[in-house]
């Protein structure tokens, strides 16, 4: 067999998709709709608390296309925070009007393909990577992947150093993105279908499609790379999400 | 890793498809159908109004088969701008009768393997591709497309000479069918979960299947297309809506 | 690149598949079920006046197991009317307790393999053929299909000898079922997800499973052929239908 | 091309799997309940008579797990009287309360590569075998599947006598558990969206397992077997459904 | 043909997964929420008698993310047991509000690549496997599996000891996560779509992506592993369900 890579793992993550039920949503009376409101965005302020303590970090997007119109992404240090999470925002009365539409249940990975420090664990610069604060760049892409194991296209049958050398040449087109786009992967083997969860934020939405499709022709992603549903969208405040939701 | 091909990009494009809840809209009066083609038809008279600017376009289309009932497809310089004409559409009345069936987010794309000028997106030509003015043909069709990545057939590790000379073969049975089919490709890497979008606007619809079937003995198909969904459809206009409408 | 098959196309064709919502129909008054009855069946007599005048033809059949309870196929000679049937059938009473299950939107197609005349479509027996009035047989099958583009096994990468070849053979073993069963080949390349749908027509069901049995082991079929869902089902008429639908 | 196999084809055969809507069920007066069940068990009381005559035969079985909760598989000389049956079964109160979750259409059928006789139709063990009588047994298994035809592992490529030998092995896996388990074969090519419906009889749930297990080692189905959904149930009878139904 | 694997069965499984239905609990009244949590944490206790009489088990668990809120695992000695406990359950108030999103029907089984003892099933250390008391760990991840027979990686045309030596290897890698994680194996051939269940416990949720991620690089799983749905999850008791369930 292959040596395994190490991976360090920092918060777990939820990335949460929902689609408005707008025909019910319009029903409520103005009134029943501004206290839906006001009560998920305490929730929301409660969590940028959190985020003010480096207890844990989220991002809130509109979505574009029929997917989804919202994605929570939060990231906590334990898989309860994030259960008791979902409970807490099923219980609001905006829940009722949002029909849930993908999750993806992962933790953030660093990969040891990086080259490893002594103990990454204490190293400012790795913890700044495994316990990230999301920015609030203009726009998101999530996706998750799986490293393909194929006929002759087996990840997990190259050795170590060949799958080294691939994620080396890999992290060069990554690197080109830099300043433009911001990667976060969270590793969701054994949490949920697929192996990894890529999220990107960038203030110019094209970089990401700049970026996917120029590593898609990295002979990682080529003959390795086996890639799930792409979800885009644009940042929300609590300003922007007033006039989504405003009938 | 082999060279990426350059992308110009121009307007985002969001297609959008629906269904019509047909037995719900029949419960409602004449006066309330007559109010809610009303609403629907003065946002289209706006986006007639944004594309006699130049700021945009759309085409409009109904579906034939039960994948859907109409189709309308978006063109605007912002990703936000496509997820404010959603928020907008969701918000009228008709939208509560209206079932979301399939949606497509890409951006208008042109490639490098047709050739390059010195700054393209100054290059007149090139603008009235990247920014186009969708023609009102009697019909449409759209499908989303991959390039495969299997085994022998994997079209990310082949050379850009290689690539090069398989898309020009394909771009001469493509102009065969000059003045009769009219082909936007929108990308989607990174946006949508196939990586292009093509639509077609022909007055005679059989030249829609004449076309993709002549297409697909070339080799750039035959060895390395992967094809999503196909729809097709008629032109709509506010009589023809009205009367589609009507009960 | 492989030379095209070139195609003769007739009238456009559109399968649709309804299942009944029993619960609510039995909920109707036995008034408001004969007049929804009455009201569809007018509909279905119109069909036959456009058939007795050759501008159209249609089958409607009884459909077994749980894909569907009915399957109405319709043949007219553009995309716009098959449009406008649907739009009239969503309109009826009797509508309103079918649920869409499965659709095909295709052309009728002959093929260039099967031999050349001067201008066929002056050609009476080929007229036959392109627009063919459906026969009235107690069983109808149909299924969409896709030619194979796999490793060795590509169909668009063969030559046209080749292809010829391998539909000689095929044809040889549909010739045995002359008289037996009525076969009408529609191409869907650009209409639907499917490259063609077949509907088989026969007073014995078991013909059906008979012929598609042994043209699995006709190569072109072995290797190259690939098969979407089937649907079969037995005749309805008037009569038939009221009884299906008494309750 | 290879030599199809011949087959003998007796009694239509329809699965049909429902789940109880309990939720609704419950809301019903015990009365309501009490006709529903009673009407349904006079029309399993019907079948037992058509049973005796030996002019078709049933089995009842309860599901396990959340696929479906009933299954009831029909044996009929016509493909239109299985369509009367669901038309039938449609119309009882019961059906309101179930939701159609799968089924399957097909033949009860024999193959040549078992050996021949001279009018097997007159042979009363063949009879026997084509026009069964369902086994009472305690469980029952039901799976569809597909000979395989993909690059080197094409079933339909393969000679008569080749595919002879792979079935005379599979037999003698299968005459291990003769006494144990009851097999029955239906063919549903040109029928239902697999080639075969396996249904299998034991009054041991375990011998299911050993069997279908063990013959996964043969070559037949190693290399050429694919699978669709597998469903395992308890026998039902009056006394057990009303049980099951009571609240 | 390859020798078939004994195996040794145990207890049979079910695993069922269900969603909240939050919208109409909320409109409960306190009391009727109330009634239905202890109805149900009565049924909860009746199985801890019988886990505590050693003739059953079981494991209720929250799920992260949108796939399911619940799981129950359910060990019993027969199959009619299990359906029995479906039907129970469905009866109880909460079971309204719970909509089914996947279940997996299987038994414990033990194999003979693991060495053999004399009369395995006299041994109370294999009958401890096969009749599993299940722990209280923190956590839970279940995910069904599949060996692989596609081209050169078929599982099942191996020898014996070809699939002993990978079976090895495979133990060494999961020993090292001896006294972290506890693993079930539960065999589904025959029972349910795929050939194996695994069910994993441990205090430490992030060991389940160690050892899943580790043993991906062994052989066996690189080559011939085929997996399924992963649902993770956090342990429930009496004190947590009534908090999760409170408005």
């Amino acid at each position: 067999m292959s040596e395994a890579a190490q991976t360090l793992d920092g918060w777990y993550c939820l990335h949460d998709f929902r689609s408005i039920e707008w025909s019910s949503w319009k029903m409520l009376s103005e009134e029943e709709r501004k206290a839906a409101i006001e009560e998920f965005q305490a929730i929301l302020d409660q969590y940028a608390s959190v985020e003010a303590e480096e207890k844990g970090s989220h991002a809130f997007y509109s979505i574009v296309g029929q997917k989804a119109d919202l994605m929570l992404m939060i990231l906590r240090p334990t898989m309860e925070e994030l259960n008791e999470i979902e409970t807490e925002l099923a219980k609001t009365k905006l829940a009722d009007f949002l029909i849930p539409t993908y999750s993806f249940v992962s933790v953030v990975e660093l990969s040891n393909y990086l080259g490893q420090s002594e103990n990454p664990y204490e190293n400012p610069r790795v913890r700044e990577r495994l316990y990230p604060i999301l920015p609030k760049s203009n726009h998101v892409c999530f996706y998750p992947m799986n490293k393909r194991r194929e006929g002759n296209d087996n990840w997990y049958m190259l050795t170590m150093d060949e799958r080294k050398e691939f994620m080396k040449q890999h992290g060069k087109t990554g690197r080109k993105y830099a300043g433009k786009v911001k990667q976060i992967i969270t590793g969701s083997v054994g949490f949920d279908d697929w192996e990894w969860g890529v999220t990107l934020f960038a203030d110019d939405v094209l970089q990401f499609k700049k970026l996917v499709y120029e590593m898609r022709f990295d002979e990682v992603s080529a003959r390795y790379g086996e890639f799930g549903p792409f979800l885009v969208g644009n940042l929300l405040n609590h300003e922007k999400l007033e006039k989504l939701l405003k009938i």
